[in-house]
């Protein structure tokens, strides 16, 4: 639909590019190939919320301009994680992505998929360049961009070295280490980062005050989004253990892949030591029979009745944030786009008590 | 000395940072442990150039001030490299660099290195925000890191697919692919950035009248330096084939490794039918005494006189650009810094008939 037509016309353009800077035939195929590979096919939740948020902080329908524009820097967070994924694929020695096989493992790519995934990463700044380099905010783009990859980086290494697949040592787990990871990894760049692109995209200024208060738009955003991503990842950690793959659409592995999970996190938190012991004994094991002892274990902690709490725990705290947010018509005097809380209940409401 | 002391002090800005994100300590450690090995130990004529460039630039000793913003622009560059030698190595699969195992042959350490390349280029982006955004010309940094950085994967993306080490294609090889690779892959980060980093820095205009000529110093210095860039490579392909390991410090493994060099590609390009099924037999292979074969036939093609040719013919090509900048005393006119010819003669003076 519309915001998949988007892509084909992004694609297009960073094909003519190199066209443009005379690059051999063969290069230009592959960096296609790549693109068309790697870049859509996935939920595009990220990438439409940057429209969906534009659409809501406007309060009117988009023009097919502003509709381009929003959609674009959606997908530049689609090639964002594009770049993350491939790599990460190579990092964790995935076989399959998205019902298909791994980039890197396709016949002849192997580790050319490493400068893959840097030209993914690429794309997005000659995009940004293109469409914005006249607006004000070209340069907050930039620096908006560049913090959260970097901080996604940071997020990515803390979880190579705490939960590497084939050496399991659950000391190195705990509930701050999984904050860190679960924030920087994923809260960052798949909640904060739409949002803060569509603020700015509509002018949204640094501060303002409004209804006598004085907001600080971005960091609020970021307060509310970041433990809104944590509640998701938390979410997305139980579900793997708890859901059926009816629900879940597959079959959960952090138990057997050593995944530095929140179930994990809060067993050892809960655990006796001969508690502790199993987990040790059977955590993150290639082997069906340790994987049961491991949810049998979680199921004697109580994990589903701590998750329960953990769930309306984070959406009052979240509720409780957005709703610091002044209600709209309390802005007569503020000049330029002000934030609003529908922007945030829209995300809450597609996860609050999601099964899948 | 004085360049290498601001590596320091830049590595520790660093981890300050990370500190302050609460970035658990391990993971701090291990990324000490990569600025420290993969960034300083190189020659470092990349990041000294900068310095160098804004000496000139300013035609007066630099403030202690001016040299610390000099030299953290060129350890930018050499974090650059570094991103890229570290995934370069990855994908070689090369064992050694710089005299040491390369980064991802350290134990425990394997495929995290590909993110660790990426934390090696964050942190440019890391340190241009802290040091410059208050300047005018922040976002021409950005944007021009960027830009070398997406040109320079698309030549690595070229140099890959013509010519793994593993399949001999000599079909793909030919000087234009040459020309492109060494080009886009070294000329660009290597040598126009420095000196546009350096332009930047010290306010050099867009464009400019001088001596009745309308200069636009940023296109001049492109077309300059690629040219001389490539040069440099060539060169480099050229003494991998005739220097003594005494000469150049190493053993040449270009012929051995396939490479698209500038050698194998001039004797292509004059090769009698005999002498072409003499290369798709010998290049390439894992072989000493095909090696010897082709080191005859490119002896037996001539190419010591073809490269004299070309660098003489390179030298004055270069020169006769450096001569259309106008001479310093003309400028009275000209509000701003203007490119001088010293920026580029300093170059091309200690790359002209170098023999290591
Ligand atoms: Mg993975
Ligand atoms: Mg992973
Ligand atoms: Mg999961
Ligand atoms: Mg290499
Ligand atoms: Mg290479
Ligand atoms: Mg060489």
């Amino acid at each position: 639909k519309k915001f998949e037509d988007v892509f084909a016309r992004i694609r297009d353009e960073l094909i003519e590019n190199f066209v443009a800077e005379n690059m051999p035939k063969d290069a230009i195929e592959w960096y296609r190939r790549s693109l068309d590979f790697n870049v859509p096919g996935g939920k595009l939740n990220r990438g439409m919320s940057v429209v969906d948020s534009v659409a809501i902080l406007r309060g009117r329908p988009l023009s097919d301009d502003e509709y381009f524009k929003a959609a674009l820097l959606g997908w530049c967070i689609e090639l964002l994680q594009a770049f993350f994924l491939v790599s990460d694929d190579m990092m964790d020695q995935s076989i399959t992505r998205r019902g298909q096989p791994c980039w890197y493992r396709l016949e002849g790519i192997g580790n050319i998929a490493i400068n893959d995934s840097f030209m993914l990463e690429g794309a997005i700044y000659h995009l940004l360049k293109k469409h914005f380099r006249q607006e004000s905010y070209y340069v907050d783009l930039l620096d908006l961009f560049q913090e959260i990859t970097y901080k996604t980086e940071m997020g990515q290494l803390v979880d190579l070295i705490t939960a590497p697949e084939d050496s399991v040592d659950l000391n190195k787990f705990s509930l701050d280490k999984h904050r860190f990871i679960v924030r920087y990894k994923t809260a960052y760049y798949s909640f904060y980062l739409p949002v803060a692109l569509a603020m700015y995209m509509c002018h949204v200024p640094q501060s303002y005050v409004q209804a006598g208060k004085t907001i600080r738009p971005y960091s609020l955003a970021n307060d509310i989004l970041i433990p809104l991503g944590e509640y998701f990842q938390v979410q997305d950690d139980y579900l793997d253990y708890s859901g059926t793959p009816e629900q879940i659409g597959k079959i959960g592995t952090d138990i057997v892949d050593n995944k530095c999970s929140w179930c994990v996190n809060v067993a050892l938190a809960h655990a006796t030591p001969a508690q502790r012991a199993v987990l040790d004994e059977n955590y993150g094991r290639k082997d069906s029979a340790k994987e049961a002892k491991v949810k049998a274990l979680f199921a004697e902690i109580g994990i589903p009745k701590l998750y329960e709490a953990y769930e309306e725990d984070a959406y009052k705290r979240i509720i409780g944030l957005i709703e610091t947010i002044p209600e709209q018509g309390d802005g007569s005097s503020v000049e330029g786009t002000v934030v609003k809380r529908e922007v945030f209940k829209s995300f809450l409401d597609k996860i609050y008590k999601r099964t899948k």
